[in-house]
Parts: structure tokens; C-alpha cells; sequence
């Protein structure tokens, strides 16, 4: 297939279909589609007030944050989130994003391709 | 081990030890020894009239250029990188990134860990 080189504006924003989740989209920039066999790469954008379910699953997330503020919600605690963060959130770990501060909230978030 | 959250200021850059890499840091932001199985997360910078080995290798890399300009070679061509750009380099693909005009080429690139 070749070398796939894009900007994010190329790939359409979606919005995710998970209850929970408010004021987010969604870019898959990198996927299944494209020939990735191990892992995916997205783009989400959370506006002003918004944010991902709270939530927890089997699988693990690589986030690395782009631009805004926002904060990282755990289990019993939660932590500001700045441009530079990274986090890794391992499988069965409760987590949310939010954007509570700043104009846009934009990271990437990336996980496993599970059925090879 | 539970949620792992820093900046990326946090982690110290290394010098590749790979022939043909110049001008060019590593910090290794999530992987094996962080308890990620699948896939890890390292950020590049590239001072000026620095570059990555022109090279290929049997596994994929996933990009995503945060901040400055530079050149992706494939084989046969080069292209511009400006931030938000994404590249997918898929196993085998010759591929070199270089930084021929901007102070600092700074970028995500991932990796699958391969040995499970």
C-alpha cells in the first residue's frame, strides 16, 4: 500500500457513538483500513465542557495531549491535563477526559488492533 | 501498576545509537517497562541538518509531527512535514525523516513490541 503521509484536517471528524461521551469527535487517522495490523491512531477534539465516558475495558490507551487543557479523571482522584502530557491508562483502569477550562481539548489516543 | 501520567519533559532524551542518525534525541515515553505490551510511544527531535537513518525494517511506524517543518524521504521521493501531519510507514518501506529548515523537528513515532 505504501507510505500514507496526510494532515489530520485531511480525515473527517466523527462523532463516537458511546453514551458518555459529549461534545467530542473523533478523527481515525490511522487504522485497520490503512493496513495497520498492530495498533491504531486517533484524534479526539473535546470542546468546551465536554468529555469521554467514564469508564474502563480490556484494552490499553497511549494519549499523548496536543493542545488545551483539560483533566484526567481516575479512580478516586484526578490530575490536570497540559499540552506535553502523556498517559498510559493499562487495561481495567477506570479513566475519563475532560475539558473543563479551555477553548479545545485536542490529544491523540491510541490502542491495540485486537483480531489479527 | 495503574495510570501512568508526566509530560514529556519528564523523560530524558538519549542519542540513537543507529548509524546514519544525526542531530537526533530519543525519549521513550511509554513502553515495555511501563507494562506496555502491544505498542510503544517515543518522541524525536531533530536539530537542523539533522535526520533519521534512510533505512527499512520489518515493522511499521506511526507519526504524528507536533512541532516544525521538515522532509519525509521515501524511495524515490520526499514530501513536506508540517505539524499535524501524519505518516504511516508500513514494514519494509524505506523512509528517513529530516530537518532542513526549522529549528526543531519535534515528533511521535510508535512502534509495536514485538517479542509477547
Amino acid at each position: 500500500m505504501g507510505v500514507i503521509h496526510k494532515n489530520f484536517e485531511d480525515v473527517e471528524p466523527e462523532i463516537p457513538d458511546e453514551r458518555g461521551a459529549n461534545n467530542v469527535t473523533i478523527r481515525w487517522l490511522i487504522s485497520r483500513k490503512d493496513g495497520a495490523k498492530n495498533f491504531a491512531m486517533r484524534l479526539f477534539e473535546i470542546e468546551k465542557d465536554g468529555c469521554t465516558p467514564y469508564h474502563r475495558h480490556d484494552w490499553e490507551h497511549e494519549v499523548f495531549i496536543l493542545e488545551g487543557k483539560g483533566k484526567l479523571v481516575m479512580e478516586g482522584r484526578e490530575e490536570d491535563l497540559n499540552p506535553g502530557d502523556f498517559v498510559f491508562v493499562p487495561p481495567m483502569e477506570w479513566h475519563q477526559f475532560k475539558n473543563d477550562e479551555s477553548e479545545r481539548l485536542r490529544f491523540l489516543c491510541l490502542i491495540p488492533i485486537k483480531d489479527k
